[in-house]
Order: structure tokens, then sequence, then C-alpha cells
């Protein structure tokens, strides 16, 4: 026992050393690179070099992952985790493998310990995950209604369980053709052969931009934004995302919105791109925008859309809430209720049941685009990312349910963001925390920068460790490489019960003033940390009732 | 003990060794190119972007993806149709999107054409994708039984609708260890933890890919084997497969089997492919053999898994057709049946529902592995291969099901299994046309090289679409990388009345003598070919009596 607890130390001490002389190792690499493309570059981008060449750069199969923000930061993103390379992987396994979004700290500990009112009172509460828990009453009936009709469906139909056409069973196309022409007021018909479907957005996103790019390529999206694209589009296609920086500060008396997006942000960022050397495929766009909220009008879409014909970039445009606009104030309107897109070869729709339907575990995402090579390149992949064949015959049939949709579920679940939404807006007020005043998706864009100590991307991350400590899961904005520090995401999608039950989790855990500091106090990569603000407990308790 | 830790060490020192000529090799790389970067800095925009001009790209693209023995006939493999280069696609994407395995022209057929005795008695008859038709009624009643169970538990969890653990709900994890234990008859309880779940086992396949080796490195295989596994390596993670040629001539007297796979085969191979320059990472065993219907030994079996842990391999076991072997005179041994693998670190075991349980469609797949690094990294890309939550429950609950698999099911499949494979045999041997009298999987590896006036793949590939000129879909040799041309797997696993219904249809269509020649004539890339011999009439006719 004790030989093979030595045997295993030496191990991990051996593979600790490996690791060691491969970052060594690459940080020649990489300080060679550095030095001759900064010796040969202007004056104004020798400061972006030098600066890169100063950072501790993790490992080459390590940065090829991490954002482009995170590069600031490196340490955050990977945690107080030892980086240890397996030497059973290849190197993009290891890469893969110790690749650490900023929040999945956040997510192991939430799996680990999911609050639940009867079986484990004390758990984490989840305000991170970005899904709509309101209205699961209203689609459990539906959906075992749906299940009495497949009964039938199974009766006549073996090929529900056999291979299926990978872009989906033309039923499911047509069905999603059919929803998209009605609920996007799409001018014409939409047709059922541009519509691929698969298993889940992240794998639309995956997909295209292993069609659309090449290893290394890049494409633009504005940030913040939902950061689980970065690994949509890097783990398996190796494309990487160039940010176009949105800002909260606007010019007083001006009428520009916080985070606005123009075409101007867009020219800056895709010239700057170039002359990183980036290859540039594509941009995405967000809309309603994830985390912000925003709800763009036509004509800023049209505007983006012409700016991406003009350079000839393609343009993922990901209107997967574009069902959970709650207020008459904003009205959204899909591309594809355009008349004529700009450059339609190059436009292409993702939508989903995750949000719209409040069904993220069904993994059921579409992508329409007239493009007929993309949509034979997406076929090839569709293998990969297949639909049960029961799975889609239920999701036909959801789409095809007007009378529900229309009469019952859309308006109610509209009826409850707008409340679920108002809640916690009202919280917010009360505290006197700036916030984004949106009326799209299941989330709150809030500034709590006023609890940070210090305005530095550290002073975020230790208040979201803070959060989860006492139970309560968010999304920091440094995993949404939001440019300021302190800007969270609120999910509030959750029962009412639920986040008023969190007053009394955030009381009991709350028991001992300084509790906080006390626990990070232990974690040794924390003793040089000052203690927290106190008012960061007054927000956590305040913040339940 | 001191031999093991001695072995360990010149291991560690073999890694280390390695390791340090991968850092010396990249630095001499990264020298070339900061040596090139440095003195042609000025020129060096204008000479890449001439260089992607002058690029003749589709060959290169499509070469990337072309299996080793399809370069032999690079013709076959794009078939009819023009490989017109999109403009809209990356590099890559162009590349997937014309990639066309050499059967896809004959499912694009009959995708089109599917035969219904109802609706289209005229269209294909599918004896080329390995799917089990034999009892879909028994499943029928089953899985319809199980949503019931689906209704009480969509009350009280809506957990199932919501985001899962990537790897697998836990109760499928755990539902899938005890199966494999007990189906397996593994010496020790299997553990849930070691359990990843994907949709499909070409999910499993690239992800493994992707995870054990890095692009470019190589795989081998023994061949034939089924081809769609060249796509699930190459497609999205670009690992390349190294064939391991088994020979279907054996000596006149000796007790080798034709095809069979030794460690002198392998050992052979794999000297090869290093004197190729290929980095070759794993091994690929089918077991039960798709198309060969081998079993092999567990000796056998332990033979190949002492040469992949020699030279450091790691072992993809596919086992998916593990509970389809339908006489007694054939045993299957599950590697997992061993007492110890050789390698456990290295060995990873695949099984999934689509052949066994007949549910290609329900996209449930899963790999066994011991090795934490691989499931950690498997975890990551997950999010890419989901499986909806209501599927996952009702596979745990059919793999629960042990009273009607062990009673009712899994009997009476291999009964059915066992008829119309007795059935198919007893046609060929009347045809007097060789093949290899195996008793697992759902096909028939038979040759039918006596048919062809030239032994070619040319002639195969021209006997291949003669059949599907008369609306049977066979698999060629050729797309499983068989050496020797003419042998082609046919599936037996249909209802027998469909396939009696054959003859009507392969008696109509041939109602005139030469009417194949006729068709193969109207093809202008065909005009040169010979008249086809009059027997594949009578082969085509006399088979469905």
């Amino acid at each position: 026992m004790q030989q093979e607890a030595q045997a295993e130390e030496r191990r991990e001490q051996q593979e600790e050393r490996r690791a060691k002389q491969e970052r060594d190792h690459e940080f020649r690499l990489m300080s060679m690179l550095t030095k001759v493309l900064s010796s040969s570059r202007g004056m104004e981008d020798q400061s972006a070099s030098t600066r890169r060449e100063m950072l501790p750069v993790p490992s080459t199969s390590q940065t090829y992952l991490l954002p482009n923000s995170a590069k600031a930061v490196p340490s955050m993103l990977w945690g107080d985790q030892k980086a240890q390379y397996s030497p059973y992987l290849s190197r993009r396994g290891n890469s893969m493998r110790l690749h650490q979004g900023i929040l999945q700290e956040g997510y192991n500990q939430y799996h680990a310990n999911v609050h639940d009112e009867n079986s484990n009172p004390h758990g984490i509460i989840n305000l991170g995950t970005s899904e709509n828990k309101l209205c699961f009453d209203l689609l459990q009936k539906r959906v075992r209604d749906i299940m009495i009709y497949l009964f039938n469906m199974l009766q006549i139909d073996p090929a529900m369980l056999q291979y299926p056409d990978w872009k989906g069973h033309s039923f499911l196309r047509e069905e999603v053709a059919k929803f998209l022409s009605d609920y996007c007021r799409s001018p014409k018909p939409l047709k059922p052969k541009n519509v691929v479907v698969m298993n889940g957005c992240g794998s639309l996103f995956s997909a295209l931009a292993a069609t659309l790019c090449d290893p290394e390529d890049a494409i633009l999206i504005p940030s913040p934004f939902y950061g689980v694209i970065t690994e949509d589009v890097g783990l398996y296609s190796s494309v990487k995302l160039h940010h176009v920086p949105l800002y909260s500060q606007v010019p007083t008396g001006s009428d520009v919105r916080p985070f606005q997006l123009t075409v101007e942000k867009l020219e800056n960022s895709l010239k700057e791109a170039k002359k990183e050397g980036l290859n540039i495929k594509a941009l995405i766009l967000l809309n309603p925008h994830n985390p912000l909220g925003e709800v763009y009008s036509s004509e800023e879409m049209i505007s983006f859309l012409e700016f991406a014909k003009m350079h000839k970039l393609h343009v993922i445009v990901d209107e997967i809430y574009m069902l959970s606009v709650f207020n008459e104030t904003d009205t959204f309107r899909s591309v594809l209720s355009l008349d004529g897109l700009p450059d339609p070869q190059r436009t292409h729709i993702i939508w989903g049941v995750s949000k719209d339907f409040a069904m993220s575990g069904m993994r059921v995402g579409m992508v329409y685009s007239e493009n007929r090579d993309l949509v034979q390149a997406l076929d090839q992949l569709g293998c990969f990312h297949g639909v049960p064949g029961p799975t889609q015959y239920q999701m036909a049939q959801l789409l095809r349910d007007r009378d529900w949709l229309n009469s019952e579920f859309l308006p109610e679940n509209r009826q409850r963001l707008r409340e679920a939404h108002s809640f916690m807006t009202e919280e917010l007020k009360k505290l006197d925390i700036p916030f984004l005043h949106r009326s799209a998706g299941f989330f709150i864009w809030a500034d709590l920068s006023k609890y940070l100590s210090e305005k530095t991307f550290a002073e975020e991350l230790f208040l979201w460790r803070c959060f989860l400590k006492h139970k309560v899961l968010l999304s920091c904005g440094q995993a949404f490489s939001c440019v300021s520090p302190g800007w969270f995401r609120i999910i509030f999608t959750d029962q009412l019960h639920k986040l008023k039950l969190g007053l009394l989790i955030g009381s009991s855990n709350l028991a001992l003033e300084g509790q906080c500091t006390a626990e990070f106090s232990s974690n040794p990569d924390q003793t040089q940390h000052p203690p927290p603000p106190p008012f960061i407990y007054i927000f956590l308790s305040l913040f339940y009732i």
C-alpha cells in the first residue's frame, strides 16, 4: 500500500516536472516567435506583443483554447488546480481535458451539491445556468400527451428506431420550416431543405466552425457573450474567437446604450484582427443577446449584415431566445423576417428548443441556411450530432401544436418571465445595484463592481467564489469575456419560492460574521488576499428576501 | 513487484526521452519558422495570399480524407459527380462536403427511393445497412411500456429536461455498469464512473480519436473493416487509419482461417507504418467482427492486447455485436471478462444499443475505460454528443429489464437471426457462392468475385452498381478496404417476406435481357465498359427465391 502511494507520488512529481519542462520549452519557443514578430512590426503593435511575451504562457495546448480576454489573466482560468499532463492522452486530448472555463469550478461544485428543498436544503442554488424552470408544469402535461401520439406512431413506423437522414427526419425539417416561417414572420415560406437539425446549438456552432473555417481561422464576436461559444468553436474545430469589445461606459448625454454594438466597432475589430494576422471568416450575432438581453432593431441587424457582406464574412445569427421576449416595449425581428437578406448565401440562423421551450435536456437545435454547400457539409457531420428518432417525432408534434403554443404556453411563459424578472429587478433596485433593464432572455446583466475592493478580474473572481461558497452559483463577466470587471449574469427563471428559500440558506451559511474570510484563508492560494468587504454579506442576505 | 517497478521506471525514462525528442523537434520547427519570418517579413503577406490563390484546392482537401486503399482508385470514390469547390466553405468544409464514401451514392439513391410493399413496391431493398429488423415487434411493445414509466418519472423529475452530466445521467451510467458487468461476465463489478455515454458509437470513435491522437496521427485497424470508421476518426478529428491487410487466400492444408488476424500481421503493419513516418497511437479491434462475422477467442484477444501493451498502443475494442452471436458453436468472450487486462489504462471498450437492441435510430453508445484522464477529456466533448434526458431514462429501463431480455428478447432474437442467416446461406450455397460461415452479426461476407469479368475494384464497383440499378443495395468490399476485389457484405436481418418479395422486383426489373447493359451504356462515363456478364441476372433473380 505504502509502496503504491510512494510510486503514485513519484509519478505525480515526475509528471509535474515534465509539465514544467514542457511549459518552459514552449515559453522559449513563443519568445523566439514573438521576438521576431515584434521586431518587424510597427510601434503600435510592439506594446501588445511585449505584453504577451511577458505572459507566463500556460502551455501551447492550453493557449490553443484560451479565449482572448482570458489571456490577460491566465491564473484565473486554471484556478487552483494542478494542470497535470496525462501521458495517456495526445496533446490535443490533454488540452481538451485540462481546458477549464472560468465557471467550470462552479458547475463541478453545483453538480456535486445540487439544492433540493427536501433532500438537500443546504445545497447550491443555480442562478448561473440559463434554463427556464418557470413553465415545467405546462410542458410536463404536453410532453406526456405527445408521447401518447408517439405510441401510435411507433406502431406504424419502425423508421423511428433506424438510422435517420443525418440532417434530421424529413417530417421534423418540414415542421421546423413551417414553424420558423410563422414565428419569424418570414415574407416567403421557408424551405425544409434549408433546415439541418442537430443535438443542440453547441453542436451547430461546432459543425459550422468546422465547415466555414479552417483550423486557426477566427470568428468575430461582440463581447460580452455567452462564454461557452469559445469551447463550441474551439474544442473540436480549433477555431478562435476574436472579440469586438463593448463598453459599459457611455458619454453622458448621448443616446448611446451601454454595451451598444455599432458597425464602427465591428470595422475596428476586423482591422485589428487582420493586423494580428488572423483570418476572420465569420461574425456571430446573438439576438436577443445573451447575457445583455439586448434586442436589436431590424435597422441595426441590417447594418451588421451589410458590414459582413462587404467583407464577405459569414454571419451566424443565434436567435435561440426569440420567443422569450416578455415585454411589448421590445419587439424582436428575426433576420428571417427581412425582405431579402443582404447576403443570403452567407447568413445562417440558429434556433433550438433549449430556451424558448425550456428543454435544454432534449438536445435539439437547428440551423436555417440557403447555402446548399453548407447544408451538404453539415450533413456529413450529422452522424456525430444525431437526435433520436422518437425525440424528433416529439419535437415535430410540439412545433405543430399551434393552439397550445399560442393560447397557452407562450402567453403564460411570457407572463411568468415578466413576473420573475420584475421580482429580481426590484431586489436589485433596493440594493442600488445598476443593471441593464431589458426584457428578453432568462437573465439580468448587473454591475456589482461597487462590491469589488479593486476593479480587477481577480476581485471579480473572488466575489464569484464568495457567492459560490455561500451556495449561490452565478456567472461572472470574465467568463463571458466582458472587458470591464464586476458584471455578473443573474438567472431569474426559477420558481419564486426557491428564490425566497435562498434567504434561509444564505442566512444559515452566514451565521458567523467573517466566515467567508476564514474559509478563503484556509485556501493556501488565497492567503495573500485581503478579507472580503462586509457588504458582500449584506448583498447575499438581502438578495433573497 | 520489483520487476514491475523496473519496468515502470524504464517506461518513464522512455517517455521522458520521447518528450525531449518532441521538444527538440518543435524547437527546430520553430527555428525554421522564425528564420523565414524574420528574413521575409516584408513580403510575407503578399506571398501568403498568392499561395492561397494558386492552390488547386479541391484535390488536396479530398486526399486528406481518402482511406488508404481508396487512393488506388480515386475515380471510384468520387463516382461520376463533379467535385466542385465551394467558395463559401473553408478548405476543411469543402473536404467534408466533397468527401464521399464509396457507398454513399447507394444510400443517396436508397433514401430517395425506399422500398415499401404498399406505397413503393418498386423501391430499393436495403441489404447494405447493418440494422436488425427482425425483432421490431418485440421492441415496440417494450418501448411503449417503458414510456409509461417515463410518464411517472417526468412527473417527479424535471432534471430529464435540463442540462445533464455530459458523460450521461448517473442513473444511466449505473445501469450500464451493471449491464456490462453481467453480460460481459466481468469478474469484478464494473464501475459507473468509468462509463461515458454518447449519441452513438460514431461519436465515441470521433471523441476517442480526438483525445487519444493529435491531428495526422494514425490508428491501426485490420482490414476489411466497417468502413464508416474512416470518417468517424477522420472528419472532425483528422486522424488516419493505417490498415493491417487480411487476406482471403490461405495455404492449402493449413488451419489458418481466411482473413485471420495474427500478432505477426500487426507487428508487420506497425513496422511499415513507422517506416512511412506515421505516428501510430492506437489499435481498433472489432469483436464480433464487422463484416467478417469473426468471434475471436480470448487467447487471440489477449495476444492482440499484449502486442498493443508492448508498443504502448491504446486499444479500442468495439463489441457492439456482442449479444448478436446466434450459434452455440461460437462463444463470445468480452475483454471485460478477462482476469485483468494486460494494459487497463490503454484499453477502452465500446458498446451501444444500435445493433444488439436493434435501435440504431436511438443514438446511444457507451465506452468503458478505467483511464480517468480519458474520461475527463471525453466529458469535455460530451456537450457535442449529448443524448436527450428522456431517451437516457428509456435506455436505463431497457438495460434494467433482465426478465424480458433474458427470457424473451435475447433468445427470440437469436432464434430469428439464426433462421434468417440460414435462409440466406442456403441461397448462397445453391448459387455456389463462397462465403465465410460465421454466426455473429447481421451480415454474411460473400465472395462474388466469380461474377467479375476482371478481378479489379473497378469491376467490383460495376457489379455493386448493377445490383443498385436493380433495386438491391449491398456493401462492396472496397468500401471496407478489403484488399482483394469481389467480396460483398450482405445483410440478412430483414423480414423473410421482404427478401422473398425481392424476387418479383428483381424479375420485373430484369424483364428484358440485356437491360442492365443498356442502362449502363446510357451513362457516358460507362460507355467504354464491356457489357456485364449474363450471370449477374441469374444471380439477381435467384437471390430472392
